[in-house]
């Protein structure tokens, strides 16, 4: 085994001072009119055009708050949708986020069965075989890898394999933070959760325990469920949460504490709407005039990124959890 | 509504006189020397070169099956290795399919909440937004896609959303194939078990039916647990089942027959190292020395695929399933 990412995490996260991640989904939609205009000047009613504009996007909130946030997590969706152009656009954004000193947490909720797996794996966090019998690094490379366990070890011990030889690490679907994730994920199996029984099988797989006591296999726990969150924090001491539903999706910080444990390890928070689209939410406009343009989009993001580490920071100190060096924001 | 894509399988299916999908999963360590040799003297050490050498094996085993089976699965996994590169092999792969007249089923188990996964629908089905404010069909575009439901309705109806808009189709994960199944599939909730639930699910889902009976939502159930696939045969009169297993994960056509209904309607089986890389299997060596040479591989793919399509009719045909107007093979 090689060094344990989630112990990179958090030096990291020390040095910004923050479990912050910011999410990269790039929705045209809500793109700046400008970025938008300049990528049709460009490249025309194309792919290309659409790939090109998230680019200069990412690389504007990324140049934007890379001082400030430790990881960044681009969502796999948003970028197949323009194929093979957004896919080097993915790999450009994973990329330029690594040579700014950030981590990368690849948001794909991959899973299949043992062999195509291990593909999947290989294909995101380690090497692939060219026809020449070389092995190349993946051409994202990311640092993490959501993935979903649905099929049980054979699907994600694969993932595990290949984080362990490399140096990465993979969050599993636990609790997840829509709506209708009680369906399954609630149901009663005896005296516990399945959602419980997709914890306990994720605690057996985490053995690789870092020097912060946190394994590399992670999982996502969303912060919309505090009460679950709080039951799971107990029962995985040495699991690292990925908490989505922080911010647009309505969970608030103060619910969020309760993923942490004392010394304010063991989650990081992401955050994706309502930093990178901040120049476009109501209540940021209220606060924030001046930055609430679409030409000022990057500040924008700046802005809540810092807004938003003050928040949670807040509700750390507030519940005796945050850790006693960081007094920056 | 548009038309059911399930009605469109079944007329290939019928014109064909077969069930039997081919999986397209490019895995170079078992691929023929010489397509592995042209690709790396054209393309050098690269990735462009591994994508070349896909796309040449997969263009040469469709040529040499389109006028025997109704449709393709690509394994996402395999492409998504080599990045962007991989992902374009991936779209030429699915038009070149499409232009020989078969359908193709992206097998990609997509998941995510409700915002996600329409982008994920949107990308592989549907349509998708330029800068210009223009939609354009998704680059892959393909008919079928496999999905996860770990994340209940909320994850899942977008796909359906999507699919009943364009006239497409998915396939939701209820019972998988691989050995660890059991793990979270089989856990008893109540007096049934969590992928039984999942069954009730994609039951309530798929309201888009056919004239042959059968809704565009199907599930996936594994060719291994042939019991299992009984009983889901009974819970789910309108589902089509996507089975994997066949072949080279071990489940012999004998047992295939219980996921059919009466009138040999209701699964498509999926094959894929067993067509694929035939020419090196022992079995088919042993049976078909000529053809059991890399050089020869397209047309051991073809041998392959007509003896499975045999092997497949002939136990329908024992089981009394088999339509009476299917005396091809």
């Amino acid at each position: 085994m090689t060094q344990n990412i989630v112990d990179n995490l958090y030096k990291k996260m020390d040095e910004k001072q923050t479990p912050l991640m910011i999410g990269l989904d790039p929705n045209l939609s809500l793109f700046p009119e400008h970025v938008l205009r300049d990528a049709t000047n460009r490249f025309g009613s194309t792919r290309i055009a659409a790939a090109q504009a998230i680019k200069n996007f990412n690389i504007a909130v990324i140049d934007a708050t890379a001082d400030l946030v430790p990881i960044y997590k681009p969502q796999s969706a948003y970028y197949e949708q323009y194929g093979s152009d957004g896919i080097r656009t993915l790999e450009d954004t994973i990329a330029y986020a690594k040579s700014r000193g950030a981590l990368v947490c690849l948001d794909a909720k991959r899973n299949d069965i043992d062999s195509t797996s291990a593909a999947y794996a290989e294909a995101h966090l380690g090497k692939v075989l060219l026809p020449d019998g070389n092995f190349i690094p993946s051409a994202d490379n990311a640092d993490f890898i959501t993935v979903n366990g649905y099929l049980g070890s054979d699907g994600v011990k694969p993932f595990i394999e290949v984080a362990n030889r490399e140096g990465k690490g993979i969050f599993v679907l636990v609790k997840t933070s829509n709506k209708s994730s009680g369906e399954l994920q609630d149901l009663l199996v005896g005296n516990k959760t399945v959602y419980m029984t997709m914890a306990q099988l994720i605690n057996s797989w985490g053995q690789n325990i870092g020097e912060n006591n946190y394994s590399n296999v992670g999982a996502v726990v969303g912060a919309t469920y505090p009460e679950e969150a709080k039951k799971l924090r107990e029962m995985l001491p040495n699991t690292l949460f990925l908490m989505p539903g922080y911010g647009a999706q309505g969970a608030k910080a103060e619910i969020l504490v309760n993923d942490f444990d004392q010394q304010g390890r063991g989650a990081v928070v992401n955050s994706s709407r309502g930093i990178t689209y901040a120049f476009s939410d109501k209540k940021f406009k209220e606060k924030y005039p001046d930055l609430a343009k679409p030409e000022k989009f990057a500040e924008a993001a700046r802005q809540a990124t810092i807004d938003s580490i003050k928040d949670i920071n807040l509700a750390l100190r507030n519940a005796g959890k945050l850790p006693s060096s960081w007094n920056r924001f």
